[in-house]
């Protein structure tokens, strides 16, 4: 019980910043990840895989191995976690959470016998490791704020998402129109179109589609500039999320200034005040000075 | 007269949630819009209305009895709309109104008689139905809310596009008056060196006209810094439309926090004034106290 | 001397609204500058201006002549502006104002006697009309507007340029000594090299240009995400120009709002605090009233 | 000693603006540094070169003369400033400051000697002198702002660059997956995958990469449209740590306006209520009146 408490503190994210296995253990498979992922991606490069094809054999075995061995310490400790705590149900329901299956794909190619598959499915299979990378998801405070104001704004960016898809059916339809006679191997239907639709929404512009007619080229320069305002939208939108942030704090910052100025303000004209509104007693003529305490 | 109204309500979005068949005939006209948008893409692809070009035109026939039978309701029923309740004045109003336009296009393959028209005339009669995709605006607040803020920004937008078109037109002048004898196939017009222009104001920059010559290239260099800023100015203003809704919904909270934080510290300096502010008549040495109520 | 006070009146701008005449003058002058720009743009076009040379030559000598009296009655009617006063020395001053310049540039073609010159120096002529567009700045607000905000931002803008052109030259010079040996048709210099830089720090990216190699290609992707970095930065500047005219308006409502909201605070409380804080006299016990007025 | 204080005043930039032969040095080192790259760049350009290679040979050499004096004035003078003031080991600090590594660096083809080198390696170290263009951010407050803005959001920053490059990664594995059978030539590993996907993150698009495949310009239009929002991030980050400096000022501005206004209102308040609140002894009929002081 205690081993798997320590277990399941040392497979956790340390945040204190005072576990120091825990910190090593995290630093050890962030880089473990960043090696299997760079190793992915050199083993595509044909001269670097001739070289060494054992090695990169060898050392993605090895991953397999601890990311497996990971993936079951993380299901055995699971229940260490409040939220899953029922021995069975809390581990079944912890396999299926977001991180835990990002965890399962990363093991998939030692699910999958592949022994008897040529060396093309290999190669794809080799691929699927490249899904590794999600693993580092855990660690990103990022991914978490750009998720939130992608909630926040959920509503504003389906709307303009929707006019983005709009417009790109329009005009793709318009440009197939005005080129497909003049170009039919390229606007040849009006899929083909939205790919050059797109790149011009996006100003990517690849140039490996482009109109030439009048009708094509003016309804281009109209989606292009469309483009633009359209584009502006996310910018002011996600944009403006992060601003909305950092306005909150500098406006909660500012309220507490102008209460305590006016607080201090109020304090000296109250004192000011009193000195000033020094009454006299009618009858006396004298006048009504303060109490010394 | 009740079933005029259910009618008129059934196909006005319904916007309380409870209704729940006005719901389904909502979600039943959007699929409906959506599954024609799919059918013309797709039956501009040649393998894939070759396959099936029956169920295609069945399907598009269909789709335009239901629009029609829709188009007719809806004018029927705009009289339960107080905006137009003459039963023949209001009717021909209604039908003047953008949405009922839309929906009448939608329709408009049905009062072109095109059965003795060759294949050709067909295809392109075909894309008009694209333009039903224009009926989702009666069910999407983003276009509402693009168009309110394209129409605050009214003034600021013109002057942008204004100085745009002056960038364009004077860019284009001077890199085909340099171009012009080097690549004369390219730049071969004003016109044809303003498609250049757009490309390279938007920064889409599709690459199929590029200036070769040193003045072209210095001008083309203006021009996509320039645009940089010029881009800037939409996304600032259209970005700001969307900053300022925000913000105009912070600072109201803002102040009636501020309001509250000082009122309550006003409160509390007068509640501590008084007890402080017990004077005694210094000649009889009783305190001018607070009467008992 | 009254005619010569109207002419001014129906020559400049009219921002009343209610003077007709110098209204329509406005809009003629507008509407010729307009056609003179499309009929320079037209006449590129081989086809359209063989179709009617006489008709294009015979438009723009109208155009001259109408301009060249417009700058001469601006001259003369120039002391009826207070700034110009003196009749000789206050015209002198008047013809040398950015807006008398651009008048002087449109009816230049007069000025150069070029009767005697062949075909292709002749069309070359006729694009320098089309800096009669610069005419229209007089009636632009918006360039008034961009021109205030650029020198507002005169310091951020010119340390912003002042990084690009240092991220410019470098990345130009390292991809100029990665690709010059591969590329040495396309990369043959560095001020070639240096179109390529600006085509990829604005995000153009025409694609004539592109690195190979591997060192040039790590430095493109510095100079592209570079890039992003520093053209956010004329996006905030800008953007923040035309955000801060917004928001200073809204501050400035808000500071009312505030304000009168806690006058209307302070004086309930005041009225409060004068009805619980009825003193009482302390010699005869009964409380201290307010005077009847 | 005072010879080596008045050295120190002249070389460091003068920011009272009162020296002026301190102005005249900063002046005299900035076009000097400004030439150099102007020769750098110049010397690469095939006829230019060749048609005066000894005045650039010339013009180096004095240079980099100069620049070996200034550097050795600078180091033997760094003990005026405070912080290096012990004469040895307060210089060994100095020259290791980055600006001062950046002044050996443009000296470095000094100490190279390359008399027995090729003309190709001289053409090489040519290029070195190019990193003399760092020598201006001795002078320029830009590279202060920037950075600074980059250290305030460098959380941010990191999190998006995060994002980026795993969106880079995944997109780019799984069009190379897409594209290498049809296109091997471009899309040959995911290193040249990843070439397109920066040129479509950033919105470049050269061109010389697009894919062609289904699956490839699916994924393609997923990383052009989420390139738009990862890039709004740093437009929305640095845009706003900009917008967050002007806004802390009009802030303040703000605060100290509605302090005053409160005040004022409070003043006059009290004046009010002191003059209304003129009580009267409802028995003997005399006021409670102020003490005339």
């Amino acid at each position: 019980m205690s081993i798997r408490h320590r277990t399941y503190e040392l497979l956790e994210p340390d945040e204190t910043g005072e576990d120091r296995l825990s910190r090593a253990v995290d630093v050890g498979l962030m880089a473990l990840i960043l090696l299997n992922v760079v190793s992915v991606i050199l083993s595509t490069v044909e001269g670097i895989y001739a070289a060494a094809p054992l090695a990169f054999e060898v050392f993605d075995r090895l991953s397999v191995a601890i990311f497996a061995l990971e993936y079951i310490l993380r299901v055995w400790c699971s229940v260490e976690n409040p939220r899953f705590q029922k021995p069975f149900s809390g581990r079944v329901r912890y396999m299926f959470t977001p991180l835990a299956l990002i965890d399962l794909i990363a093991i998939a190619p030692l699910l999958v016998p592949f022994t008897g598959a040529d060396l093309r499915s290999a190669r794809t299979l080799r691929l699927l490791r490249m899904l590794r990378v999600f693993k580092f998801s855990r660690y990103s405070r990022g991914v978490h704020v750009m998720l939130d104001v992608l909630k926040k704004r959920k509503e504003e960016l389906v709307a303009t998402l929707g006019m983005l898809v709009t417009l790109l059916i329009v005009s793709s339809t318009v440009v197939y129109y005005a080129e497909r006679n003049v170009q039919p191997e390229k606007f040849s239907s009006i899929p083909e179109s939205m790919w050059w639709g797109i790149a011009t929404l996006t100003t990517v512009g690849y140039g490996d589609m482009a109109p030439v007619t009048i009708l094509g080229r003016i309804f281009g320069s109209i989606v292009a500039v469309g483009g633009l305002l359209l584009v502006a939208l996310p910018t002011g939108i996600v944009g403006a999320g992060f601003v909305a942030e950092f306005e909150k704090y500098a406006f909660k910052e500012g309220v507490e200034e102008i209460a305590e100025t006016i607080v201090e303000e109020v304090e000296r004209q109250e004192i000011a005040g009193e000195s000033e509104a020094e009454t006299v007693c009618p009858h006396c003529g004298h006048p009504v000075a303060q109490a010394e305490s």
